[in-house]
């Protein structure tokens, strides 16, 4: 075995190799093997048993890392957040629904702009890391200012569009999707680009249905916020005279896939076109405890086949960008909606975190740990008293793991966190200072 | 300013000096002040602005830590757990919760000893220390073993009985609680004990009435697992034709004050009782949660001013020792249960999670901080992304906060943690072999 510790330059791309494992690939199941994991650029090159340097030529590594018996797993990701939204972390909570929203959320939002976002969006990303997390579905305003603190930090981020009637003209509004749609997508590894509008009621039809051709023309799927409160739902159905998901899917919003955020409010009729179409439910339950917004049906669109990935929700609304809280909170929630200490087993939640979310933001080669794949992975520190003993380490994960278990975070082949350290071109209290500063200016 | 850092053996008792401290002292309101805090032996001797050396003749510290405006505040009390309960973790989750019990927990149960829990009871203390946990009040077996695993690790201990028609006689049980409630309130100053049962459904009238006797001849509350499940409710009501909370006040339990465990199945009569004797409601939402057991009635119990204090329940229920998540669980399942975001704000938390306990466990001297009060205190690390930017500390820790966050943990003077490391006498590896070696003995 060899032991040596080659410290380089963290951040850069580079060959690593990982050994004396456990890995757990997530590629089709859940078990866990012993071995070493190859990283050579951004794509995982080896995964299998221990390699003895003498039977076969190794690749050049420029580090070897022995992970001691420490779990390797997909990185997280975090399907739905709004990044640039750590300046109102803390800001006004504890107030009903929509004091929060109207008093304090909208005025402040209505004063930032694109250099905030990019500063804002960097705090995020450090939170991300810290978590496991290696790519976010990020709603949000200025793309190219989110996506170049993403692309900065050597982040993964998919973008979608948060269009809406306050963000300009039904023609300008479509004229910015399509340009974004096509820059976004052709910008940078890092980025990716999909259609969406903020929500049903905050679209009028004439903008629902550009969106609508859009996804036609380009054969694309479509994310949006859905059902998230019950009076959402409700005045839907006052005015078009049925819920979101039927009224969106009537004007053929989901033809080429794509999904809902939150979707608690959801009746049979709306699962089942999640079901046609195939389209992703993206959770977020820290969000929607937080906000009383309600409990999502988890455990029945599990049943149904639907694929369901985790978000965050903005910092505004959750606060952290946690994913162990929000899978911890997925299952919990279930098992009291359902009356059933067995709903929603850890196992699918893991699922849920890793590969369902990649499923839903287009990460093909993201989604396990698999020789060819992109390395988006992260370490899990079983060294812990949380993780111990070393009874089952999915359930561990999901009901014991905490920020504290993660031990590294690589992202696209590059180690972005490692033992706390944050290697992400840029200082953690510089990061820190800016936000500070800018909720300071605006308050 | 002094700015030498004297690194010398932690974990002993000696005078410590914290200064460029923020400081949320819970004594009376939620404001935090700054400046710095002396420990002098075990008690806090000092609170207030910085202190030039040229001005007035300091203490002979041992050490001077520059808290760098990060937040010292008191320790958490877990109100409620079975420690010694780790080597169930993670052992038998996503069950039906009588198949959990019956087929899992209490087989398993039956064949541990009293050197068995002495090392399970240390992984829970390594747990509880990364969550700013300084002092437990745990209801398990072997009070001696539980007891002395507290004691050579630092740390405090509130035992409570569990006596229960399995655990011998009702002679034999009553001998064992009063002996113990007399040897262990004179053993050491890290442990105390409580009078107290398992819990009404676990025993019958004679035993119960001789608990009830003993808190009066020693005037002494009495703490029990309560109204934990619908189902025990059902079948008290069916046995004796009242709740448990009533026949047992009507037993004369609570003339001395005590509380109970869970208390998720209340009525407005129960609540009464709890109110006119000032009885704690310790709430279990994890272990509430994951069992499917349902979510407790805070708000309401708040608003009649009963005193509530937070606990983990134990590792095989739970499964993790987290007093952050804990918190978070309170408000957010009262946001959900109440369907209003404004219920139970975080101040109200991390007084459950501070003053509430303590006031529970009879921690009279280690509630707040304060000049001439015990030094059980936390650093809470604010140089992290999820405390970014400085919007609203106390908010942060309840909404955001992490184990991440715990930067020291400080019991009855001594540091037992900080900056990951743990200075309790014991390798945390030795631990965690420990407990693999007993579960996998007993599997």
């Amino acid at each position: 075995m060899i032991n040596k510790e080659v410290y380089i330059l963290k951040g850069a791309i580079m060959n690593t190799r990982f050994y004396n494992a456990k890995i757990l690939t997530m590629a089709g199941n859940f078990s866990i093997t012993e071995g070493e994991l190859w990283v050579e650029g951004n794509r995982i090159t080896y995964i299998g048993q221990s390699m003895n340097d003498n039977a076969i030529k190794l690749p050049n590594f420029d580090r070897e890392i022995d992970v001691k018996g420490n779990l390797i797993m997909p990185g997280f990701k975090n399907a739905h957040t709004h990044s640039a939204m750590t300046f109102l972390r803390s800001y006004a909570d504890d107030l009903p629904l929509l004091d929060w929203l109207n008093k304090q959320i909208f005025p402040m939002e209505a004063k930032i702009n694109g250099e905030d976002m990019y500063h804002l969006s960097k705090l995020a990303i450090l939170e991300y890391l810290t978590s496991g997390i290696t790519a976010n579905f990020d709603m949000y305003f200025c793309p190219e200012d989110v996506s170049q603190a993403s692309i900065d930090m050597g982040f993964r981020t998919v973008l979608c569009a948060g269009i809406n009637e306050f963000t300009g003209s039904t023609e300008e509004n479509l004229n910015n999707l399509e340009s974004w749609y096509q820059k976004f997508n052709h910008w940078n590894d890092l980025i990716s680009y999909n259609l969406g509008f903020h929500g049903e009621y905050t679209a009028e039809r004439p903008l629902l249905e550009g969106v609508a051709a859009l996804s036609k023309k380009y054969k694309a799927p479509v994310f949006t916020h859905n059902s998230e409160t019950r009076a959402e739902v409700e005045q839907c159905l006052r005015k078009n005279g049925t819920t979101p998901t039927t009224y969106l899917d009537q004007l053929g919003m989901f033809d080429y896939g794509g999904g809902g955020y939150h979707c608690v409010h959801m009746t049979e009729e709306d699962l089942a076109v999640f079901k046609k179409h195939n389209l992703t439910v993206v959770t977020n339950p820290g969000s929607n405890s937080k906000l009383a917004s309600g409990i999502a049906s988890i455990a029945k669109m599990l049943d149904m086949g639907i694929n369901i990935a985790i978000g965050t929700d903005g910092p505004a609304s959750n606060n952290a960008l946690d994913m162990f809280r929000e899978m911890y909170l997925v299952t919990v929630l279930q098992k009291l909606k359902e009356d059933d200490a067995s709903a929603v087993p850890a196992d699918q939640v893991l699922y849920m975190a890793t590969v369902g979310g990649a499923k839903a933001m287009g990460l093909k080669d993201m989604d396990t740990l698999e020789a060819g794949k992109i390395a988006d992975l992260i370490i899990i520190d079983l060294a812990q008293p949380n993780m111990q003993p070393i009874n089952n380490i999915t359930k561990n994960i999901v009901y014991s793991g905490s920020k504290q278990n993660v031990k590294l975070t690589m992202v696209n082949g590059k180690i972005l966190y490692e033992d706390n350290q944050f290697y992400v071109g840029d200082d953690a209290e510089n990061i820190y200072k800016k936000a500070n500063e800018i909720i300071n200016r605006l308050r």
